[in-house]
């Protein structure tokens, strides 16, 4: 696969694709058994019907290979590629009776994820020039966010914080539960979440307008988040920080105005949609016998 | 909820709703541990921002309720139900830090399904007044096939079969397997399906012309479905059955014709857009402190 | 294996045995551990000690296998052939300690599944000449639903529908409720049900009189179930519904009455005592050292 | 429940029926769903068809009850008792839709269980007035040991050892095995076992013959089995012994000669047919609307 | 509990709580439940034997109450408080039984938990007054770091990272590594790293002497470990650094020379002995009938 | 390994390593990730930093081979062998990025084992030549039952019941149980005690002073444990039972008065600091570039 593109752990693809494959019925796929014979050898080649980035492929091989260890899966792209109507993205040889009931699940895994992925890439393509980096969300489908962050690697794209555990992003809520208690200051809220989460963790919070801002830089914050923010509020925001704090833009930002967002300077532009909302990649598997 | 819709069971939900928190660190979710204390109370509305059919409120609920049952989660609207931008979909009271840390994965659920059962909808009402049934198919996301078929039933949409273990769809790669045996005649392949599976089970068959329709109706195919035909096709093989058999519609149908096959005569038209590429219903939980 | 005999899938099986071993205390036989060696080798042989149908061999190969991969299991005799009182069955030769140790799980399964087979093959022969066809029923074994399927099929019967999920069977229970809701015409419970399940199901009913039959036909069932009924009144049955529908009788089937209930020319006869009332086929392992 | 009788745990419980209720597919029953309403009550009675022994209504109850918490599951006779045909086991109440739906897995245990409770018990009569105790064996159903072990204790039996883990005993493969190693008297085989598990366990020794016997007494065995002797042979062991020993006789025993063997003065008889070849009790539930 | 400790999430202690009384054979306590009937109830009180802190009562409370519900468990001391050799931490009333079979992993968890608190206090009491920090490490016993970290916060310490997921350290291999690809000014290194993993992350490096902090300060740094210095090379750290990084102390530090280390102006003290090396508290249970 | 030592079976050996590679966020170790390609070779070895024995390292292999099955692992020492300062345990070569991400999974494994095995030496060192064996306790680390046992093995100790199902233990707390139901007399309890439970376990019970002891002797008690004695009072215990049954001391021993213990005698002493306060054994793992 291409340069410094990881794949999840083999044992948490495994798990996914043993449980796609249950779920459908793959272990007890009654038409197949009844028609084709254990003899019969077949051959197939998955082949994109529409342009985009590959991501997946690696699932669509473990979901056949996992199936039947007998099924040959050769790659003839890689993920992170990109392809045309037509292009042919692998091949496959085994026996034809496994090749068929695990098809439908290797399509799934692959066909979601080059989705994520080409969304991410033409995002990525509108910035281009701008020191801009597009990011995920965790706006992510449930069960699958390891795969779904690495479809966005593969388009171009880059990681949020995993989850809760592992990042620290102090949002609208949290400003305003700390006001409650007395936290007014937008400042006092960072020290405090500075001095209770562990230290190898930076201080993400999200503003609305300028003076929450200088407070958050005040505070010693080390991202700020930008929330729904214009074009012409987001210069401002970058004019202000001075390069003390990373910036991030986020919220609603569509291919219209992406590249506008980006050039005001931002560090990170952060989108849900390429994750909760990207059609399929058209992908087929044509299957004949040997 | 509306009359009919039956959610998939309850411990398959929370065992859902359990892995996509633990997936999001939810239970270590060190931003609100650091600002909100376990004595802050809060509330929060569930709103929709754009309109749309609403699905999974209930499994929006079990994700938090599930969190800390101390929430308590009152559905405003039913599933199944139409919502305009800024309906109140939901009120949540409870612990805020819980509140807080179950948020997203409450929405990332909701949102998905309502996307499903808002793009079904669209589907089944430009048919209103035919005969004829919007289907899904198995190009589910993987893990969430009982949700997503839930979702579908809440547009208005009907369900094919669950999986490959409780249905027969005999398709052209199962033909073409039965070719290489010698059975060059589609009825005698229906025959041989049929004197191989469960008694209880009907035979479908997919075909790609008339003459392959015959030969089906001839071994006495109880379901016919007809692959990436035009509507004028399809019109000629619904003529050609005569009743014989409940026919499908199916392959790459857009809303642009879908009326125009409803109005073919087919009972039943399946659509794999439907849990493959609607984009997610926007819905903001919109929070404050008590 | 015999022709058309498919085993559940490897992962279903394996966690099956991999279960058995641990309740079986496999992996910490205290005696085994205090009197072989690791290096000990021995050898052994499955003898039948009663006639019957074989069934499970390829679950005992993997009871033994998958404890100890050094044990070479060959099976001399495939699943679904009759065997007498002494055949020998499969040679198994590996380190003594694990043959020993994993040698009362791999015939805890056999024995059982061959008992099922063993039934199966009994009513099977009775029947032989008529049409009719020997099935299972859902009283299986709680967890074993799969292998009692599979050892059916070894004795030459066939299978009902799996579950409740995939196979529609309406109860005079049911019938019974939706006479509550004022549907007392069994015609119209069945075009209910046939409206709300997937149309690729068929409609099953059962029935205890002629009166129900009639309603059944009328209301377009695909299958009727005679429920209890005396040859005598099944034939009547047969005779009433002139092919319009499968039939299946069922209730209390003894070996006695076997022939003369297939003789009426009913489609299927289903017996509940196949898998819950077959005793063990006696086998035995005999071990010797290399 | 009768005095003395402890269930296994009940999270061991809930996890068999759970797995059961999947296994059965009780959670998408499409039947039930077509036909009953949510609204819908029912009632139904659990009635003995046959004279036996009961084992398992609590297992009953809790398939029921974890299906649906609204069932009320009521008790009439406790397990361990007798029934006669006709006997009415236990009253449920609840939504209608529920129990249909898990009334063929409460079942399915029940019959099974008070199967082998009800052949227990017919051993036990056997012998009453001697001083032995009937045992099972680890003949066992993989998956549900705990279960048949109960079933066992209900119907007047004793329990063996659990399993390879929580009890020595040495059978002719392990003396054969010993005797490999220049082990040929078996007393030193005993002591080797002595000296190699915890200390907490005691001895048995399968034998064949009276020269093992003596050497397995010499060894100073706690338990002796006596492996498919004569009652005539086994007399003769009884008095070899004199008290040196528990005496445990095994090995095809059935009804016939039971009450002989136990008149020899064995403490123990062991029975694998227990739990192998036990028929179920035909045991039914009667369900009406209310 | 004291204020600010957060117990890991419920259904991680009841899985750990589970598991650990199948492992003890809780369900299946031959001599409790040989010698005492189910209507025994019984009084206990948790005392400690020694002088120390106390963590892990509310899992404790667990075991317990999750073995039997009807246990009633009411802690009289809160996690995080000093105790001393005779203290009464909890009272414990309910079937005897119960009490007796699920007291052993309540005291498992207990005592351990205890010992790391108190070791972790030891450390921290001997550094009053300065501005460091005591942490743990990732050296914590395998499956119970949740509950380890948990235990060294409630002894006064803080948490390091929670794993090799959410938080950067490079460690010398790392820097050797980079080394061999050209990468030989740690100043690249961490750019290098700043550039590769999620912006919410701080960059921590490890060091070992005044050359390679120079390069990490050059290249950003945000924390910098100084592995196994003497406290006069850590004085000398400090000075250099001046503030513009944090600084972490590790490697063999003995309660000896803690303050020592402490005093030089570090702003933590990482000490893996925390959790690999701390003794149990003892902690007795002391129980009566009622 | 050495002879007699056997591991706990491999799956639960997976099972662990696998539970705390995830533990520990080993599949997405960001560190190592952005700083070491997946070409880079590594080469690392094992070893003690201290005097002690060794147990655990198939262990540490199995957390390093799991992880990455290109990792080549070669033990120099087995486990149970006595190890120095110094001494190269074992020796790991392949991908450096594998080896650095599961590094220190495999050393928690294995320095917390060789503490408990080398602390069990200690122990059994200072009775040299006496009858006495050093046995394990209950009091393990929750989830590492079976390695700690192995562990105390390799130290040249034994274990004692593994659990509370597989063997009888009759505490004070039991006895105080059969009082309150007029069993005043201890004979008594263990004849209830020995009706109860299966036949193929031995009775042990928990004294405190010689009256219990004669009265258990007159029960027919198996083994006698000796709670909290002296030596003195162990001594004269020792002396009244005449070898009528076996003999365990426990409670409190240290190493001071382990050797004056053992002397009187005894056939056992168990001691539950082997497992719940042995310091880990310190082991490092040096790593270079190939």
């Amino acid at each position: 696969m291409a340069e410094g593109l990881t794949l999840p752990a083999a044992h948490i693809i495994d798990d996914l694709v043993l449980s796609a494959l249950d779920e459908d019925g793959a272990y007890d796929d009654v038409t197949t058994r009844a028609l084709v014979t254990p003899g019969q050898w077949g051959r197939g080649v998955f082949i994109a019907k529409d342009a985009g980035v590959l991501s997946g492929l690696p699932v669509a091989a473990a979901a056949m290979t996992s199936y039947n260890e007998e099924i040959a899966f050769d790659a003839l792209i890689e993920d992170g590629e990109r392809v045309s109507a037509g292009t042919e993205l692998a091949e496959v040889e085994g026996p034809l009776a496994a090749i068929l009931s695990s098809e439908r699940v290797a399509l799934n895994f692959v066909q979601r994820m080059s989705g994520v992925a080409t969304l991410t890439r033409q995002f990525c393509d509108s910035i281009v020039g701008t020191k801009a980096r597009i990011l995920d969300t965790r706006k992510t489908t449930p069960g699958l966010r390891d795969l779904e962050r690495y479809a966005v690697r593969c388009g171009g794209g880059f990681n949020h914080r995993y989850n809760l555990a592992n990042g620290v992003l102090i949002k609208d809520n949290h400003i305003a539960a700390a006001a409650q208690r007395e936290l007014t200051d937008i400042a006092d809220v960072v020290v405090l979440a500075r001095n209770s989460v562990p230290h190898t963790m930076k201080i993400e919070i999200e503003v609305t307008n300028i003076t929450q801002l200088v407070e958050a830089i005040q505070g010693g914050a080390d991202i700020i988040l930008l929330d729904n923010m214009t074009p012409a509020q987001i210069r401002e925001a970058v004019e202000k920080v001075q390069g003390r704090a990373l910036i991030e833009a986020s919220g609603g930002i569509t291919m219209d105005v992406v590249r506008e967002i980006a050039e005001t300077g931002v560090d990170f532009i952060s989108i849900g949609a390429l994750t909760h909302s990207a059609p399929s990649l058209d992908i087929s598997l044509e299957v004949g016998s040997v």
